[in-house]
C-alpha cells in the first residue's frame, strides 16, 4: 500500500490519511493494520493524565519541546475535551500548540469524545500504533483522568505521568484509588502556587502508605508555564523507562495489554457473529414474543441461540 | 424457593433479600429470574433522570405519594450518587425518604455506584424484575441523566421523564441530544424560580424543532419542594401510559429492551468461552509472545482463537 510505504518513510500527511482512514474504515483498518505490525513496538508511550486543570497540555508542551531539542521524533494523541490539541482550551494555549504541529518532528492528533462513544480506546490504540510504525521515539497520549476509558486509554502507556496541582488539599483523599494507582511519575505542576509543599508531602504520605510497589514512584514538582523542572521530570521519564526495560516490567506491561487486545477482538467477531445469528430470518423476533408471552424465559432463549452459534 | 414464594406474597424483607441474592450470586440469580419470569411485566416503569441538583429525589418523593395515596404499590431503585436514596444529598433529604421507605407499599433500592462497575445496568435490570413480581404497580428508576452507563439503565423504563431547571440557560444546547431524545415527559422543575418560562420554552422550541417524533412529548412545569404541579404531571405519565398501550408502543419498547438483553446474555456466555479458552494451558500467552517478536500479528492469533472456539 503505498500510503504506508509512504508514512514509513516519514511522510507526516500520509500519517494522518492513514489514521483517519482506519477510524472511518473497519476493513481497510485491518489490513493496514497487519501490514504495519512489524514495524511496531519500537516507540516510547508515555500517558499524561490528570484532572482538568491540571495544566496537562502546558506540560506536554514543554515535555515534548525537551525531546525534539534531542532531535527526536514526537507523536502526541489527545484524548481530552479539555487539552487545546482536541479544542476545549483557551485560544492562547491553542495557537501554542498548532505551532508545535508545525515542527517537522512533531505529530498531533486529537480525539474528541463525539463520535468515539465506546471505540475511543480501539481509536488511540491503532494510531498508537500508526504513529510507533511512523518511527516516533516518543508517543505521547495526553487524556483527563477522570472516566473508566480515559484509564483504559492510558493504560496503554509504558510510563504514566499523573500530574496533580495544589490546591487539591483535601480532595486528595477522594482521587479514586485506581487512578492513583497507575501513576509511574507524579507531578505536581502549578509548584510556584501556595500549597505547592503540601500536595506533594500528601502525595509523598499517601505512596508511602501503599503497599505491593516494586518501584516507589517519585514526586517532581514543576511549573510547566515557566519551564521549571521540566529537566528533572525528563530525567525521571528516561529512569523510569530504563527501569522498565531492564527489570522486565515493560515487556510483562506491554504483554498484558496485547493480552486485554487479543481478548477484546476475540470478542468483537464473536458479537457480530451474535448479530448474524440472532439477525437471522427474524428468529430472535419470534423468541422475543415468546418471552413476552412467557412461553419460554430469557434464558431459555439464549442457551438455544449459544447451541446455534456454536453448531454453525 | 421459600423466598420467592414469600416476595410473591407481598413480603418486603424477601424481596430485599433476593434483590442483594441476585446481585451478589450469579448462579442464584439466574434460578431466581428464571423461576419469576411468568410474573413479571405488570409494572408501569417509570425512568426519572435529569443532571444533579434538578431535584429529581423531591420529585420523586411528591409522584410516589401521589400513587400511595391511590392506593398503589410503588418500587423506587435509586441509581444516583447524587440521591437522597443512595446516600449522596443532604440530611433532611434523607430523613424524609427514610419515612417514605417506611410506608407497607413502598419499597426503595438504591444502588451506588460503587461495587458496580460495568454491572449496574444489569442489577438495576434484574432488581426492576423482582419488583415486577413483586407486584408493585409502578416501579421508579431514578438517575443522574450524565453518563451513557446511566442512559442505557433510564432506557429500561416505560415512560421517561425528563426533569430540568431553571437556569440551565445557555446550557440547554449542551445538553446531549442523545439524553434529550430520550424523554416522554419534560419536567420544568423549581417553576417557582426566576427564569423558568424562559426554560419551559427554550425546551417547547426545542421539542417543536425535532423530527422524527410520533409522539410530541409535554413541558410540564412544577414546583415539587411545594407540591405544585403535581397531578398536572401524574396526568401527563398516565396519559403517556395509555398512550404506549393504545399506539402499541410499549409492546415495542419492551421487545427492544428484551432483544438488548437477550444479547448481552448471549454476549455474557461467549465471553465466558473466550476467557477459558484463551486461559486453557497458557496458549494465550505463548501466542502473546509471538505477537511481540513479529512472528503473528493480532489479528492472526484472533483468528486462531475464534476457530478453535468454535471447534470446541
Amino acid at each position: 500500500m503505498e500510503l504506508i510505504q509512504r508514512m514509513l518513510a516519514g511522510d507526516k500527511r500520509a500519517c494522518a490519511r492513514l489514521i483517519t482512514t482506519v477510524e472511518s474504515n473497519p476493513e481497510e483498518a485491518e489490513k493496514i493494520l497487519r501490514e504495519i505490525h512489524p514495524y511496531t513496538g519500537r516507540a516510547n508511550i508515555l500517558g499524561i493524565t490528570g484532572p482538568p486543570g491540571a495544566g496537562k497540555s502546558t506540560l506536554t508542551d514543554k515535555i515534548v519541546k525537551k525531546f525534539v531539542d534531542e532531535g527526536k521524533k514526537v507523536g502526541i494523541i489527545a484524548v481530552d475535551p479539555t487539552s487545546p490539541y482536541s479544542g476545549g482550551s483557551i485560544l492562547g494555549d491553542r495557537i501554542r500548540m498548532q505551532d508545535l504541529a508545525l515542527h517537522p518532528n512533531v505529530f498531533i492528533r486529537s480525539m474528541g469524545t463525539r463520535g468515539y462513544l465506546g471505540g475511543l480506546s480501539k481509536h488511540t490504540k491503532n494510531a498508537l500504533k500508526i504513529l510507533d510504525a511512523a518511527g516516533y521515539d516518543y508517543i505521547i497520549i495526553e487524556t483527563v483522568g477522570v472516566g473508566q476509558s480515559e484509564v483504559d486509554i492510558v493504560k496503554t502507556a509504558d510510563s504514566i505521568l499523573m500530574v496533580m496541582v495544589p490546591g487539591l488539599g483535601d480532595d486528595i483523599q477522594s482521587i479514586k484509588a485506581g487512578i492513583m494507582e497507575i501513576g509511574d511519575i507524579f507531578v505536581i505542576n502549578k509548584s510556584d502556587l501556595f500549597g505547592a509543599d503540601r500536595t506533594a508531602t500528601e502525595v509523598n504520605m499517601m505512596l508511602d502508605l501503599s503497599s505491593n510497589m516494586d518501584r516507589r514512584p517519585p514526586v517532581v514538582k514543576v511549573t510547566a508555564s515557566k519551564n521549571e523542572g521540566i529537566d528533572t521530570l525528563k530525567s525521571e521519564i528516561i529512569n523510569h523507562l530504563v527501569y522498565l526495560n531492564e527489570s522486565g516490567k515493560l515487556n510483562e506491561r506491554r504483554k498484558n495489554n496485547m493480552r486485554t487486545e487479543v481478548v477484546e477482538l476475540i470478542e468483537t467477531e464473536l458479537r457480530k457473529i451474535v448479530i448474524s445469528s440472532t439477525a437471522s430470518e427474524n428468529k430472535l423476533e419470534s423468541e422475543i414474543s415468546k418471552i413476552i408471552t412467557k412461553e419460554k424465559n430469557i434464558y431459555e432463549v439464549r442457551d438455544e441461540f449459544l447451541k446455534a452459534i456454536r453448531e454453525e
